[in-house]
């Protein structure tokens, strides 16, 4: 059984089946449009991450406003927005099973695919793959520059990248340098500091490629938390940044500092009012299943004096101060998510809302893609 | 797109797609064997709560074990059940939107339906589609018992149970009485003392029906955590322990007292290594939309000196100690989620294993029932 759609087009908001995934569309093109504008004025290439958003219908968006194309993080994802008609797909991530690298160049025969690698093992098992397919993956040296995850060091990034240009149905796209833990810093100044670390990290890779012999054409990485220093870092020329399309309550804890765009809460979990049971709570349909918790509760959106306090499984426990007006059986709830990419992954459908009304519903055609 | 099988009947563990939600069938058939027989022992009714697993497969299984039926949390996960011909179905919640009591009177003429009320309002508007509809609705008065959540308070109940007898569509079916934060006290001494404490609200309430010249057949409710303890008290008559079949992290985390029963972990999910960047650390597949991580940290299960340390959208970081075998690219890790419910329905399929085969695929019917 395939999630219910919760609403059709048309319709007004009180309409809309509970919990669904409300996206508010005006907000939505205000922050594509923020970051088209910001990267195509630098003359960076955009390659959004549509781990995201999962959904075709946006990534659509995003290449309407001049992205080269997008970023996705598991095959399975990777393949949906091949099957969608994404030209260019970057899987930002280390592939190295065999099932799934048939399904990734096979892919590559319909669009241009890109994985990462960050071992010999793993260039072989790719380059096997795309050689039996008869199509050629883009393969990018991952580089881990701060965040200790996966990726060579940079000193090694020669040896690798030389490998993989000599490896059948490989071709050597270029370095991925994404420092993930640096993007939810919350002051500027942290900020920077991480990504003048990170650009040094580049710089050696660069320096190491070039020596083994080898042009580095792209250098891909940044996130929505750190993008306007890696685009003028002079290092990096392409730019990743995923949940800038939609925000959630954790990037909000993000201080701006004088180069950053203040994006608009564009998604939100839109929950209503099962129980009152005592003065100052209520309950909500949205708990454990409808919104992730990584980092942290949800916020309440619009309704001053009522926090979001607790969950369990199905259940949202609202708490409301003495001053606000009490919430009442099947009222409407605005949830701003704290992490909007495992939310997102939660729902097969994304409500667009334009003022009142559902303007699109659209498919998270990537939903559930975990292999 | 709906998510990949990841396993056919009959295959290897290492034909398996990671990561995957796989169960071990002997732990599975142990869980309900064990908890079926202690409950027939007491003579009481036994109603697994299906919200943990969402699939038709292991409520067969609970049927064939003499369970009354299931327990339901959403509109949506009821309706599976009772479409996948589950006969006596009780959704343990409040439901008061007018389009999801439509539906769920609509089943009611397949199958026995159940719902919560705590207000007035809300069995109003249960009675009001029971009748368009037709059918009878089984409504049940939610008292709360300790958990501070939804339910009116003990000496509320009769008149709310005299309101549900003396509304069209609605039979007054009994009390539910949950006490969802006592689950987790991990001492057997606080559950003891939590689930006391109930017993005297439950029979204040049951005292308060009497009252008002109603005669309560069912006192329903329990879970994981407590159930010996409501068997033993002599005021419930049935029990909805649900995550029981599979365990997680947390519920491991309790200790158990002298009338507990060890069930055994079943659940796990199965991911791979797929980038082991430095000595020490080792990167899989499984992550933050893999796994939920409201109840804490994966555990990884039969690897001693490996770790998972964090989590990002779709990576875990697994620390090794110095003196454990490295880990390897490629290799199997078997986790055990921290919380099972949640981290099921990001599956649409559950891997039944026999030993070291495939032996079922089941789909989580009701994976995403939000509404």
């Amino acid at each position: 059984m395939a999630q219910r759609i919760p609403a059709r087009e048309g319709d007004p908001v009180d309409a809309i089946e509970t919990p669904a995934l409300v996206v508010d569309l005006d907000a939505l093109e205000h922050n594509l449009d923020a970051m088209a504008a910001a990267v195509a004025a630098s003359g960076l290439r955009l390659r959004p991450h549509a781990k995201s958003h999962k959904c075709p219908d946006i990534a659509r968006l995003q290449l309407a406003r001049g992205a080269v194309g997008v970023c996705c993080q598991k095959t399975d994802e990777a393949i949906a927005f091949v099957d969608a008609g994404v030209p260019d797909v970057l899987l930002t991530n280390e592939v190295v099973a065999p099932a799934k690298l048939r399904r990734l160049a096979d892919a590559a025969r319909r669009s241009r695919v890109g994985l990462l690698v960050d071992s010999d093992a793993g260039a072989r098992a790719a380059s096997a793959a795309a050689a039996d397919a008869g199509s050629v993956l883009d393969a990018y040296v991952e580089v881990d520059v701060g965040a200790g995850r996966c990726g060579v060091a940079p000193g090694d990034a020669g040896a690798l990248a030389r490998r993989v240009a000599s490896l059948p149905g490989l071709r050597y796209a270029g370095l991925h340098c994404y420092h993930g833990a640096a993007q939810h810093l919350r002051t500027p100044q942290a900020r920077a500091q991480a990504i003048a670390s990170a650009r040094e990290r580049v710089l050696a890779a660069k320096a190491a490629v070039t020596v083994a012999g080898l042009d580095t054409t792209v250098v891909t990485g940044a996130g929505t938390g750190t993008w306007p220093l890696e685009r003028a870092s002079g290092v990096w020329n392409e730019l990743q940044p995923g949940s800038y399309v939609f925000m959630d309550a954790d990037y909000g804890r993000n201080a701006l500092g004088p180069g950053d765009v203040a994006f608009a809460q564009a998604l939100f979990v839109l929950a209503s009012v099962t129980s009152t049971p005592v003065p100052g709570r209520a309950v909500c349909d949205a708990g454990l299943k409808a919104l992730a918790f990584d980092s942290g509760l949800p916020l309440v959106h619009g309704r001053d004096g009522v926090a979001y306090e607790r969950a369990s499984d199905e259940h949202g426990v609202l708490a409301t101060d003495a001053a606000a007006r009490p919430l009442a059986l099947g009222e409407r709830v605005w949830l701003i998510p704290g992490h909007c990419d495992p939310t997102a992954n939660l729902y097969d459908w994304i409500v667009g809302l334009r003022g009142d009304r559902v303007a699109a519903v659209w498919p998270v055609a990537a939903r559930g893609a975990l292999a």
